[in-house]
């Protein structure tokens, strides 16, 4: 499946109306089974489908490492990716409860809970934000995002170190994006706690979360954050920075750059 | 608890640096219950608890009508909602099968088992867009959002007939501003089947199947639909609109305005 698709649409332009050949992003309902069991049905841009399911798998807490899973099989064309883990330990059964609340699902507990499990996860090593390398690394995390300049529908997602981006992906969920960046940092075995995240989208709590997780300690996002990522920065000690955009940006928590 | 959260925040605007007080959009985690049985912790923004909790219970298919509901009890402060049903029929069990679907949880079955079901449920009045309308309406919506002009960080969302809004909503999360909307409807007894949805939002599937259950014929969004929304649309006779901003926007299914 393509990342984009051909579409006919009747354009307007003030008295202008044309019929004219256009281009939309992609959707494929990508359906998840762990040991053969069904676990989810992501919304998905169609691209990197394995990186989605391993970076999936680790926000979940479905492994906790890479060495977690035996065998990965994505069908491309039926939208539908297998993996097999032998190691489903108590650290990973612990995260996984998580995930019924960070995608709205039945079995949740109080979302509070979250966050107490958090406090002893402060980032370790903290980054000093340097600001003419962000305005830099976003100028080219704008330019770099080839689904949005067709489509206008996606979200673009990088890690990078202070040089440059390491890894970048575009999905129509925000989410998805950042998953497929981590995937590919656990399959590539590229250490995320000496990097930085830039994500196009806005930056919720499980935004937040999900790069905790992967001991993050900046994020920087085109986009704005809400109040309870930046409280939970706070508390981890995370660097958050948001409505980085030209030679703006808001820094809601962390180091100052003064 | 308050819609928007005062910061303090370190401004960049080129070499200058300096400290001020900012606003964020507030993200409270909701958690509901159905007949005392937790189904889901929502991140959401912190206003229209109730008509969420309403709109939540119809898009996942909790309920088919307000009648379904006997009681229904919101603690803002804890974050908590208590809806008491009495009727979970066979319909509402149909619809709520594909909530593991869009919300992305863990007892999903197959997507494209859902646009099955709704190829019984075409959009049975067609309504015209008249153009000229829906650039004032999306004047007039734009300007309305006084979250998005304090945070820059929701999305809004409205009902509204081709003369006026009748709804609006903003919320952090498109999914939520959307249920929030028709759970205003619900609640005050306004027909969906004559209306328009508009939405800040991106419109994907998921966006798609709230708006036909609900038997909305159009749809316009100032942002991009993605693939599978057009198809369903089309499907459906669903009118799609995306990228209403100024004199400008495409017509991707329904009547055309020729």
């Amino acid at each position: 499946m393509k990342d984009v698709k051909e579409v006919k649409i009747t354009r307007v332009d003030r008295d202008k109306i044309t019929s004219e050949d256009d281009i939309v992003a992609a959707e494929l309902p990508f359906t998840i089974f762990v040991n053969d069991e069904e676990i989810v049905t992501l919304l998905c841009s169609p691209n990197s489908l394995k990186e989605l399911t391993v970076g999936f798998l680790y926000s979940e807490g479905f492994i906790s490492a890479l060495s977690d899973i035996d065998k990965i099989y994505i069908d491309e064309e039926k939208g539908l990716g297998y993996a097999y883990i032998n190691n489903i330990n108590e650290f990973s059964k612990d995260f996984r409860g998580k995930r019924t609340i960070t995608s709205g699902c039945g079995k949740g507990t109080v979302f509070y809970n979250v966050l107490d499990s958090f406090k002893s996860r402060r980032i370790e090593k903290p980054l000093h934000v340097n600001i003419e390398s962000i305005k830099s690394l976003m100028r080219i995390f704008n330019k770099r995002s080839e689904m949005f300049m067709k489509t206008g529908g996606v979200h673009s997602c990088a890690l990078c170190s202070m040089e440059e981006i390491i890894v970048f992906n575009e999905d129509i969920g925000r989410h998805n994006a950042l998953d497929k960046v981590f995937g590919k940092a656990l399959l590539d075995g590229i250490d995320t706690k000496d990097k930085m995240v830039l994500t196009s989208g806005r930056v919720s709590s499980e935004i937040l979360i999900k790069a905790a997780k992967r001991q993050v300690p900046v994020i920087i996002s085109r986009s704005a954050p809400t109040s309870l990522a930046v409280e939970i920065s706070e508390k981890l000690g995370i660097t958050l920075v948001g409505f980085a955009r030209g030679e703006k940006m808001s820094i809601y928590t962390g180091n100052s750059p003064f």
